[in-house]
């Protein structure tokens, strides 16, 4: 694998927060409120937004309240603390500012520094904007009397520009006249993105950009950094949250921005295996979830209807009816359904493969069995899964994720072992 | 932003001809109908066609039918003229032949060059490819007396070469040793792109290659330049042109070919916000218009259902039935319902952040308030939307095509008044 | 159009055998049962896999039994023969026992090389990572007196890295200092791709990747290479394999790999056209094919009705219903269908438009004519189809992709001849 220089090797959440809100008694109450976050509610990474999420006028103030609140804060906040700064790669006075907020932040006689993980770095262009903002932290680190590289960068990909930069970074990482091996995230940020590329909707919301994600998610593996989506803007759509987060870690891209700590819940669990497992159907052009009712696993939908007639069975799927045997009727509804596996038959399967692998055994065959109930007619099917060793790493990077979180976020240890129960948890911190 | 150089930001249309008839009595006769076109019935590139569209044969004199058409018909057209000429990366022979065909337009002594804003070339292969191009167009201006870059260059990207060309853009244009500056148009071509890449369909419909526009998109937001999507064949079916375009704008592509004066119409008027706004229903896997009806947004399909029983609600939303009370019923609905804003919406939305702006509000809240008649039942419904500098910048891409269309397409001032009513049309000429 | 350098212009199919199955009386009967495979069960391309298919401990004992079935039975196979190797990008112990095993196979004193046509490199990282497998294959070459160049390279795209280096091919091909003119195969590798992208699914089912689909196919188009898709597991899953074969076409992926001599028929014959024509009727959000009942085209599914009121017809699709004469009908009704060509509905449209073009003639009329026959109400239609030079390019791809199986694989014309008859075949191998 390529190698990952960082403490997390996966990132759920990057949760942002205002520096400095005008009109307040004390204009860093969003950052201290965000500071005392724990367990799900606290990101993996926290973000205090000394950018777009803070007024132009306030910046200045803004940097000083990070340093203020990191130095009383930070030593207790479990997540790690990347400010993001101002930059622009058509604005060299946005990018001397940003350096300015970086000196601020990582002063050490504001005793922020030893609490501050690295900087994010927004509105980033071709690679050479990249070295120009790794330059601007090797100066910031070397004027503080850090270690060089000890503080990380993270990118907001938000125009094409950088997008094709991307394609880069295995060549010009490790080159001696760069530090870029202090990169960590890249971030996508589709509103900017799109005002970037000229892109509209009809209603205003953001286009899905399929591609850019890809391209992110494939710079970030290729180089070893850890890729993550940008907000989704309607807080109430905490099911559209979900369905966006699915999609994103089906492309590899782990983790998503966080707006609200509600946000941050979602999130933080999402990429988790699920404490029960369950079955799909699939019905048309939809898949459909069946209830677990006293151990069956119903389906009274309209989407598929199922007669038994004497020894035959008459299924209908969609507009297509047909009149099959039990056996028949066993094979074809094995086709429709799909097992998603709890985190407890994830670590059992992955047990079972170990001890195969040891006693000599390449491959061997998991069983799952299941009662379904459609339209009231119940059938018992059984499917068999091979697990080989490329199954085996694969089923793999779930468990790998929760063993970093695991291993980095004692403070959710606790809702962890609620959630899942203590053994499942030991077990899934020892497999693999 | 990446630096723009030529006269248009956005082109909505580009518009081929084919230069030469055979068997007419003025093999022109295309050309001339063309030139004479006006208002939205004129493309913002016309693109006199001495590539595909016309008979090998006769591109001798198509070259010449180009020059004289230009040369009586030129200063008055409203669009850019740009010809297409031979060419091919695998073709030494085409590539001269496309160079003389450019000197036949661009001479001087035939009249047309004054019209002529520059050349189609298709068929580019790898970067160096287009370089060619680019020192034929140095030869051609060089030769004649013009101004070294004068003569814009756009290109038809038909090609898995010339799609991976378009990531050097940004190294490339301004190298001491081209002109590539004078790049304008990206212009995918599905169909020898189809060819080229060996792919089939059952039908023989063109694949949709939703990868190679995303990658022209990029590439021209990259490199300043202009992004153009290939024919939409099936001419009678206006509603698919339509949804290929917004598919497009969600991409970032603002422009299409046009191979009607009908297409052309669509073409120029699709990006611009609608006059009226209109609610979206989204109803399972579908959005559905409302209709407007005596001021309250109507939707009586079989979709979504809604019963008014005593103080509660009963809702069905494709197989899915809840009772809800008032409250709870305009939350649902509010998740289902969107808005679609016109021009004037648009506007009003953009003058009042401009004026928060500068009495010092970083962000505002836009109201929609709508009555919902869903299968007879009213309910009143309002939704807020934060606009802040990035909803205000994103919001600015279709203002800014409308205020391009307005200055650069004086033809077509009359058609938009009375389209959206002059008091709109001055408004928005004027924000931003 | 790009060079070609290798025998086959296209690959459908890529099946993989153990080399070697521990615990048989013959390790090698695999192997053996594999080289007996003729006609359309023989696949284009038949990879001994001496890596993942096979048991680490077996690989010695694999690349000898290869050595000595290829030996035995390699000048009867019908199709090529690529072994693949061990090799990764990260482990140079794995390098060094795939150049071993190379040797071994290679080996002219074990008699297999002659009918060794190259060999499938697994893992492949950056393009420098495909150089060194180049240099193994040249030392290999010099080592046992091959000319240089002669034993072909494909490669498993199976990281991010592989896939950014697929851009680089153009740019590397036909450099002095490497002879990766013997690259022949891109094959796609999901599985593995899945586990260095770490995405996830909640069932464990691969992720679609189309833009690795579509970037392989491209980087294949642009250096004259042949791209192929990663194993479908499901292997009952019949019509799915179908599905995603037609999606690989319309990316331009014209070959996939196969698990077993079921899947080895179904991707030798799915991307040549069907025996017989279809018509396919778009009804709502679905395409649905029509039955052929005495000569009419018949539906009768719900997605759509017709009735016949006195003179006019009323037409639902839906839940839109209109009220049309009949000469509306038939215009509505030529918008909703489409004609999917036979062979022989290829080769006469071909024939015709090139007798066209010999006469002079640059463009040509094809009509289609059906009684389509709607609820029990007969429609007549006719459409045309212009044919142009492009469209009859864009049509020679299957026929092509047929003329290379006629003269490749021998063994399969006698099954070619039974589905199409023996007037088609004549007439699909010699037009073009």
């Amino acid at each position: 694998m390529t190698e990952r220089r960082h403490d997390r090797e996966f990132v759920r959440t990057f949760f942002t927060s205002p520096t400095a809100v005008e009109g307040e008694d004390d204009s860093a109450k969003m950052l201290r409120r965000a500071a005392d976050l724990r367990g799900l509610e606290a990101p993996d990474v926290w973000v205090p937004d000394n950018e777009d999420a803070t007024a132009p006028s306030m910046r200045e103030e803004g940097a000083e309240n990070v340093a203020e609140v990191v130095a009383d804060s930070g030593a207790d906040f479990p997540g790690e603390i990347h400010p993001r700064v101002v930059w622009h790669r058509d604005d060299p006075a946005a990018r001397y500012r940003g350096f300015q907020q970086m000196l601020t932040v990582a002063d050490p006689d504001r005793g922020a520094v030893d609490h501050i993980d690295g900087f994010v770095i927004p509105e980033v262009g071709d690679i050479d904007d990249w070295k120009k903002a790794d330059e601007a932290l090797t100066l910031v680190e070397t004027e503080h009397g850090l270690d060089r590289g000890s503080l990380a960068m993270s990118v907001i990909v938000e125009s094409g520009e950088a997008e094709l930069a991307m394609r880069h970074l295995r060549e010009e990482v490790g080159k001696p006249t760069n530090s870029l091996e202090r990169l960590f995230l890249l971030v996508d940020g589709e509103v900017d993105y799109t005002k970037d590329m000229r892109a509209t909707t009809p209603t205003g919301e953001l286009p899905p950009w399929p591609e850019l994600r890809h391209n992110t998610s494939r710079g970030a593996s290729a180089a070893g950094l850890i890729a993550v989506d940008g907000p989704y803007d309607d807080i109430r759509d905490v099911e559209g949250y979900r369905e966006r987060m699915e999609a994103n870690r089906a492309k590899g891209m782990t983790g998503i921005w966080s707006l609200t700590p509600g946000q941050v819940v979602e999130a933080n669990t999402a990429p988790l295996p699920p404490e029960t497992g369950r079955w799909l159907l699939s019905a048309g052009d939809r898949r459909v979830e069946l209830d677990d009712r006293d151990g069956a696993w119903a389906y009274d939908g309209d989407r598929l209807s199922l007669d038994e007639t004497g020894d035959d069975y008459r299924l209908r799927v969609g507009g297509d009816e047909r009149r099959l045997d039990a056996e028949q009727l066993r094979e074809e509804l094995l086709g429709l359904v799909e097992y998603v596996p709890s985190m407890s038959d994830v670590v059992d399967s992955m047990e079972e493969f170990e001890a195969a692998r040891e006693s000599g055994t390449g491959a061997i065959a998991i069983e799952r069995a299941a009662t379904l109930r459609l339209d009231g007619v119940d059938v018992e099917i059984s499917s068999d899964r091979m697990w080989d060793e490329a199954t085996y790493q694969a089923a793999m990077t779930p468990i790998r994720l929760f063993q970093d979180v695991y291993d980095h976020r004692p403070d959710q240890r606790e809702e962890l072992e609620e959630r899942y129960g203590e053994d499942v948890v030991e077990r899934a911190t020892t497999v693999g």
